[in-house]
């Protein structure tokens, strides 16, 4: 039924042209690896998309998850592609060769990530936690409770799950509720309950490894009280064995506008007389390990929005190029024959933009993931610095950029089919459900937009901000240098001092009353958003100039390039320019909504 | 379940402060009136609404009507929906007391259908179509055909829909297929199908009436062939007893994202011998009677979304204010209490925007409704005619601007809930699912945008827009003398001069080469829409200083209207200032999406 997902030339364009990932492969940690071993992975990994995830996309919305009361019931569809992707060793393909792994770039990791996500959102939300769980327990875990858990979450016998959040503090993690009693052997009774666990229950795996936040008995108030525990739907003995059925239970689950066959529940530990949990690390140290694991979902939150971003604009281009109706407006003859839509120049529009949310959003995704990568292997300290400060000033935008506007794009992809687009006959509507949980979940605009503006920006005297401007700054110089590139270039530099401008301002106002110097951060979140949006188009315009001029350049590759440099352009004269209005607003300091009373509602 | 539909106060002070709807009461035809007979209605609509509608507008979107290939099974509710909304007298409540109707003003029947669209959008499609398809016979058949017709449709005894859209043509009409043979003892014999018919089949009625465009054999091509004809399901004996099936045929139901209740169908006509069809009015003149059912759908599509707005933003609100969560930024002491989430500045933001777009929409809805009302009783013809032209002219707003934007409120609605409002266990997801819908039927934001700028800004002499302008202005200079209105219309005399630049722009660019010139009309229609709506909110923040002055003025009435107030400040300082960068492309012409290629995307 899926006859395409995402697009090859693009992926190539995005890891060879943009990101010049072959470097990797002088990383000593690469150095077995090959470009053919690369793209081998990106085959298996669309291959398995196909014929396992993207088979079941529709069925597992129509048939979405049951619970009987005893056990979860899911269309076997799911167990399938459980199965697939664990035996293709995608669990473990980023860890060393020693743990059974491939030891797989970031990169090539994520965009195959990307092929499964493409195919079916749902069922690829099993793997997807089940790799955050167990990158947590390597790097924070001891090593028996590694050596315990880490293999069978990478053989795909374990899956895993992140409970965080419960019914009465939502994102407000300081005030969670969960306690954690000290036994004498070291283990703790977890008791408490967790809501909105993605795959917090199922039948696919042996077992599920919750990595539950809690707050041990007598532990200081807040984020500072929380520490990080692993709890087992089953116990595991010694000889790593299923054991007894923890106190763990299933009260129910919810119902999800998309998104649907990933059972989201809730869980209730340590009814009965404690669930069995093993503290991760150290106590109260629990919120920050479990940032590392919430910073890779938001990766992959945003690279699952524009994966959806990605399926609906080409679904709509294929209908756009085969489905005649109406004429252009100079054509008063009804007896011409009828154009496809395509040629309508406000379809074009739609599949403008779309373009340039999806393929962006992948960019830029793509982009964090080398940020990952040189964080961790970059040849020096201070390259691996530089790399870690730019991931966590630009975070809160990978994450939310993406969300909003492939949501964005999916809306724009119903509007091309039009009556057609609105029927679940067609996919698109499921890609827009689905989406829609995308800007929700791993943090709500709202708090990235606080993280950003009140948090991320002014740490370390704002060095990874001035690291960010400095790299902008020189694509902007590239820009200026070629041919196609000078008009886009002057827009970003205009949108770079706009924001700095910006910047600047909202810092006086925080440093003045903090309340309502914060009070419009969502919308310096989207601005930030939108001139990384067009930094991100820009770098690409600067490679596909580069692409017009190689010797023996075919018209597939030559339409490719044009594409991507008028993207480009529409980002850059289309978009970019809504940042006029915000920034005046957020000089003033405009305290409208600030100051809106209750009452007044 | 549900409860509170819309808001009384806003409503009356919609119909009596910002309209004054009372003058009514002067016009001979509603001499028989008064205020009291007025709010009876209103309660009465609200009741049913209530009692009937809304307690099934969850059950109908999880059970979707099934056609088990004999019949269309609907749950039980929605018949007693039908025959509670046709018993109160609603389906005639507009027409003469000669007919069994109420005579009732359109603002006062638009404000009732309101509550049913907030209730349950998709139960209320049943009437809301009937209405229509009475309306057209009404207007334009012959005597014989309104004395069969009209009667049980005003009853309930009949329904109707409206049958244009073909699977090959889509909206373009001019291309449509179905054709009709006339027979010799003057009826027809009409052949084809017709897709995305609503209400095209059930057993709500012992017969349903479609109104069909098709062409009778040998006429023009294109839009002038188009002939109107009365089709319905159970041919009608001269006594006006139900005959024998005429061939109609259910194809199928399609099945779509939200407003499920309303069964969405493909119709075949005369797949046997030919269905058996009237001609209303004359041959060809199909088209320009039915933009009448249009043009009234269509502020009934923005009606329905401002409704669905509405019904998000109560939801929303309600929850933000008894919903616990997180600490302003200033608070560092996480032993401090959770404030509730109405205290944080960014859900404030949500739920202002949500206000001002739909109590903005339902205030644009009725005044729209209030020109149709001027259009036909009015005192002098020329009162009529500046109506009618105004009307004439802000429909494509009326329709689209409502659409886009309470599509929006709802998007933002599920933002204020989080991971509860991506859940079917509450109202707001459906709300947004359902909503979405009405950015595409009744036309498209593109096909309105071609209709605005290709078309009606340049009627007789641009008297139309003259007339608006004139309008605006005139609420401008009643602003200017208002003590907290004088910012705000600051920002629409400049609104409205940048406005005035782009149509005078985009009327020479349309001159120049008018498929480039209409290229970019959305975009215009979406600042014009940002035009209007700043003005509707200017019109209701001048009512609000007004009743801010009235003596006695009670607490709750003084909140009521400062929040007018704040959400009129919001729009014309937060909304309307994105018309600039748009206002630029436009003005340059520019032409990226329009010189887009195919082979680029």
């Amino acid at each position: 039924m899926i006859e395409q997902l995402l697009d090859e030339r693009d992926i190539t364009f995005q890891l060879y042209e943009v990101l010049d990932s072959e470097k990797l492969l002088k990383r000593p940690r690469y150095s077995e690896h090959n470009l053919e071993a690369f793209k081998a992975t990106l085959d298996t990994a669309q291959k398995i998309a196909k014929k396992y995830f993207a088979n079941h996309n529709h069925k597992g919305d129509a048939e979405e998850p049951e619970f009987d009361g005893e056990k979860v019931k899911l269309i076997p569809e799911t167990l399938e592609a459980w199965n697939a992707f664990a035996e293709s060793g995608f669990l473990a393909a980023h860890h060393e060769f020693e743990l059974g792994g491939m030891q797989l770039p970031e990169v090539i990791l994520r965009a195959s990530m990307a092929y499964f996500n493409a195919a079916n959102i749902a069922t690829t939300g099993y793997p997807f936690l089940s790799i955050g769980a167990a990158n947590l327990i390597k790097s924070f875990a001891s090593e028996s409770l590694r050596a315990r858990f880490l293999p069978p979450m990478l053989e795909g016998r374990f899956s895993g799950t992140m409970a965080l959040t419960e019914p009465n503090q939502g994102s407000a993690l300081a005030d969670i509720k969960t306690k954690a009693t000290p036994q004498a052997d070291g283990t703790y009774l977890i008791r408490g309950q967790k809501m909105y666990i993605s795959g917090g229950d199922h039948e696919l795996t042996e077992n599920i490894v919750h990595m539950v936040l809690a707050k041990i008995e007598g532990a200081p108030a807040g984020v500072k009280g929380i520490s990080l525990f692993i709890v087992p739907k089953f116990q595991v003995d010694d000889d790593g064995q299923k054991g007894v059925r923890n106190d763990v239970a299933l009260a129910g689950l919810l119902h999800k506008m998309g998104y649907r066959n990933t059972t989201s529940t809730v869980l209730n530990f340590g009814e009965k007389k404690g669930a069995l949990g093993y503290l991760v690390g150290e106590p109260h140290k629990g919120l920050q390990y479990m940032f590392q694991m919430m910073n890779e979902a938001r990766i992959g939150v945003a690279l699952g929005a524009a994966a959806l971003g990605y399926q609906g604009y080409i679904t709509s281009l294929a209908y756009a190029r085969q489905r005649p109706q109406g004429r252009l407006p100079s054509n008063k003859n009804p007896e011409s024959k009828q154009v496809n839509i395509i040629d309508h120049a406000d379809v074009r529009r739609m599949l403008l933009a779309q373009k340039s949310y999806a393929e962006g959003a992948f960019s830029l995704c793509l982009f964090a993931s080398s940020l990952f990568e040189d964080q961790h292997t970059a040849e020096t300290e201070e390259q691996r610095n530089r790399a870690a400060g730019l991931l966590d000033l630009l975070t809160p935008v990978v994450k939310s950029w993406p969300s909003k506007y492939c949501l964005q794009a999916n809306d724009l992809a119903i509007q091309v089919l039009g009556g057609a687009g609105y029927t679940r006959e067609y996919p698109v509507e499921q890609y827009y459900r689905d989406n829609r949980l995308n800007p929700i979940h791993e943090g709500t605009e709202a708090i990235h937009g606080l993280d950003l503006l009140g948090r991320k920006i002014w740490l370390n005297q704002m060095a990874a901000y001035k690291d960010f401007k400095s790299e902008v700054r020189a694509s902007i110089a590239d820009a200026y240098n070629g041919i196609d590139t000078v008009e886009m270039a002057k827009c970003l530099d205009r949108g770079l001092q706009l924001l700095d401008e910006v910047t600047d301002s909202l810092g006086k106002q925080i440093g003045g009353q903090v309340d309502r110097g914060l009070a419009n951060a969502t919308v310096y979140l989207d601005l930030f958003g939108r001139v990384v949006g067009a930094w991100i188009w820009l770098r690409q315009a600067i490679k596909a100039t580069e692409g017009l001029r190689k010797p023996g350049l075919t018209d597939k590759d030559a339409a490719f390039y044009r594409g991507k440099l008028q993207a480009a352009r529409y980002y850059l004269t289309w978009e970019l320019p809504m940042i006029n209005p915000q920034a005046d607003l957020l000089k003033q300091g405009n305290s409208v909504c600030f100051e809106t009373e209750d009452q007044w509602f």
